[in-house]
């Protein structure tokens, strides 16, 4: 980009639209923050047990979360109970550990269902964790359609960047489309799925390749859906979407503008969706973790409070801001509520709600728009001339990209031809150490005792009838949901229904 | 204002004219920051002794701060030496403490003046301390046409709202003139004054009562100067402000464009200015001390990122941005390091400084800066009907305007109709103590028993005889800058050069 621009784009105005209208580019709602619905604050949260993290969820409520969203540990997430062998070490650690539904109800216990709204970073066992979910508001009897929140259930983006898949492609996008199908019915309020982008950022992506490959992904997850006899209206008004939001502050605003604008096009003329819900490209952003430093910890809470404005700037519709001791560990209380009070500082001390869209009509913003649809669509054309994501994933093309954008950011860095504040410049002697979050290493052996203790008190026989049940339906085409509901209704775990499919569908490496 | 810009407002494009032009509203510069000249980064400091304020400096030069800024004492500021018994704890306590011509050569040493710009808080006595640093310069070797830096020198405010006068308005205005004077013949490239909003915003002014009152006192200083037989381009381009910065980011952005178009039409149209350096309002920024809350002090981290920002796409020229523990004492090294941080992080990862006024064309942000601009020019009109700041000074309209606003601001937060996190809302009990700067409370023992060993070491008959020269010309209409640079270099202190014109003129109380 060029340092001046001195009038709007050509055709800008045509490319706008109103808020709320398409193509969307200046925010899905009409009035956006403006008549006090704010974003929701949604900090990610969990480590350790189920109690331990309902601790922190009902802390971070009293200081003023709207949402709720869960970090589950590495087993829970590779559908491995905690006393699997490839468990050891990781249980607790990196999130809660979940493997009944005891765990489940003991994470949401004194927290009404119908009062708060979930996101659970969870893919692979997607449909596991939010059976448990459902079950566990069934308990507390809360109606499924009152119920809001979020799976992200984004396996394509496992196999680019993140890394916890466990099945192969196929199987795993019926898994998919299975969830689709029964929440458009059963759960009407609930975000099916959250195409991130994230983690492809993280993994060292541009803001281009962002926008292009996550939409590639949630085109191939519409088509998934379409190819599986769903109509489109149906499960489309439920995809959502999850964003980085890194340092450059107007980069990013603009990166959240061309993405709503893209994806309002792809689904009308490529998709040929009529409802606007279907249209509108809604995001939660997380500020970025891989932005963060070890060294200087606390300049850290400088750059999420720029990531935070840029995410608001850009219409987001929930916001994580990351701790200043991400780069350290898990959050302390004291570092998870600097991160919450940023988000309320911008809220309510900034007055940047008050307007919306409010940099719309700006000439370099609007260049800049254009600019990253342009080029984000050029690589999303190449990804579709090529047939779509999951070809795309793999022949490795989209992480050769990405990891070809890592590769040159680090040379930046090493070259110092991009500054990192207190790492490859400004660097300091003698920082303060800061307070880490200690997880109890005692964890795994109190897990396997209470995973025993359930074992020997439920219905054992029930349960292997459940998951026989669950392994014949694996085979066939009928909707997986109701099937897994009912074998952790009778006690099945989490590594148990996810093994049953291991063994059918075989993993993927 | 409204929360729904859709188009830019009538004729924008003729108030906007190209960055560093007429009428400067996108900036002085024609590049800005994009080309590598970054702001000044500018860190306010100063206690104690000369000795200590020098490390300090010395430390702030390490971490990378561009210019100096000095704080002053109280007594200092008032122009009592440390041994009066007004200055009796404060020694030290605000600022640091200089009296004589060695506290400032320690002050600055092994600090070359031909590398650094300095500025100096300093208003009453801002000839007197503004002499001692060229003698200083002289010391060093530095030719004085190569000594770049800024004295506050703005005694109207000080009747307004800052309360460190010493004389009437009448003689005061005159030590302003003859430094303007002397300085256009002698340093040429010093900023004679900064005209300071600041402490007009501290005071609970809005940000439009900020514009107008700094522009009218702005105003009375220039008709001054003309009056004093000065021509006004060889002064006007050596004129430069001082902002605030608060918490409302886009309101902020439009307050410094709205002013700098303001000031380019008043000197152009109302003083006949043709240099376009007289025409072009450069500004200090620094971020709201007042906006920052003793409780929960790491969120200041927050409130000072999003206030530099706004400066930044402000177009400011240097920048202090206050450290968190800003509402509890003095900043530690470790505070003063974060706020340092703050500034480098914006000025090398936010991509920010890459476009020039980026958010030119915005709507929203054009609007604001048009009614921010019309709202200050009738504020503005109102002061100047009546006869200038001076008289709107002496009858009290500007503080009664600004107390107005004070006490309006003090009832939303008490009514909680404006949130201040962590204060009137989001509290928390338990914030963690913070480590506070620590003064010795010795220094004053140490300074009087400094001060008498520079009296009886001096040449007292040529000291006498130099305060009784400035005695008779303060009587008359030379240049007191000469007879001032003389008593310094004979031993003479800022009391008792300062006591001089106190007998002959008065205080103001």
């Amino acid at each position: 980009m060029k340092p001046l621009y001195e009038k709007p784009p050509r055709g800008v105005k045509g490319r706008l639209g109103r808020p709320g209208e398409y193509p969307y580019t200046r925010g899905i709602y009409p009035a956006m923050y403006s008549e006090g619905r704010l974003w929701t604050m949604r900090q990610y949260a969990g480590f350790g047990s189920a109690e331990a993290t309902n601790a922190r969820f009902r802390y971070l409520i009293g200081q003023g979360v709207s949402g709720l969203s869960v970090a589950f540990d590495l087993p829970t997430q590779l559908g491995y109970d905690p006393d699997h062998l490839l468990a050891r070490g990781e249980v607790g650690r990196v999130g809660v550990s979940v493997a009944t539904l005891d765990d489940m109800r003991s994470l949401f216990a004194e927290i009404p269902l119908d009062q708060v709204t979930t996101s659970m970073t969870i893919n692979a066992p997607a449909m596991m964790l939010l059976a448990l979910y459902l079950l566990v508001a069934e308990d507390q009897g809360v109606a499924l359609n009152r119920l809001g929140g979020t799976v992200q259930n984004d396996i394509l983006k496992e196999y680019i960047a993140r890394g916890t898949y466990i099945y192969p492609p196929r199987p795993s996008m019926r898994l998919t489309t299975d969830l689709f199908a029964f929440c458009a019915k059963r759960v009407p309020l609930w975000n099916t799925i959250s195409v991130s982008g994230y983690h492809i950022r993280e993994a060292g992506s541009t803001a281009v390749q962002e926008i292009a490959f996550t939409l590639a992904n949630a085109m191939a997850y519409v088509r998934a859906a379409v190819a599986a006899g769903l109509e489109v209206d149906t499960f489309a008004p439920r995809i959502s979407f999850f964003f980085a939001c890194h340092n450059r502050i107007l980069e990013e605003v603009a990166k959240f503008r061309a993405a709503r604008r893209m994806w309002a096009r792809i689904m009308r003329d490529t998709f040929g969706a009529s409802s606007p819900k279907s249209l509108m490209l809604r995001f939660h952003t997380q500020t970025g973790g891989s932005t963060l430093t070890a060294r200087q910890p606390h300049n850290n809470v400088v750059r999420t409070a720029y990531q935070a404005l840029a995410a608001v700037l850009g219409g987001t519709q929930s916001l994580h801001t990351n701790a200043l001791d991400e780069a350290l560990g898990l959050p302390t209380e004291e570092s998870a509520r600097i991160a919450l009070r940023t988000q309320q500082i911008l809220a309510y001390e900034t007055g940047v709600p008050e307007a919306i869209d409010p940099l719309a009509g700006s000439y370099y913003l609007e260049h800049l728009t254009d600019e990253l649809e342009n080029e984000a669509s050029r690589l999303l054309e190449q990804v579709e001339a090529n047939g779509g994501s999951v070809k795309a994933i793999e022949s490795g093309f989209i992480q050769e990209e990405i990891e070809a954008s890592a590769y040159r950011h680090q040379q930046e860095v090493e070259n110092e031809d991009r500054v990192v504040v207190g790492v490859n410049r400004f660097q300091h002697e003698g920082d303060p150490p800061i307070p880490v979050q200690v997880i109890n290493t005692e964890i795994r052996e109190r897990r396997v005792g209470q995973l025993r203790a359930h074992r020997e008190a439920r219905d054992g026989a029930g349960v292997n009838s459940c998951l026989e049940d669950l392994a014949a339906a694996s085979l066939g085409t009928e909707n997986l949901f109701p099937v897994v509901l009912e074998a952790f209704r009778v006690g099945a775990t989490v590594g148990e229904v996810c093994g049953v499919l291991r063994r059918e569908w075989g993993e993927h490496s």
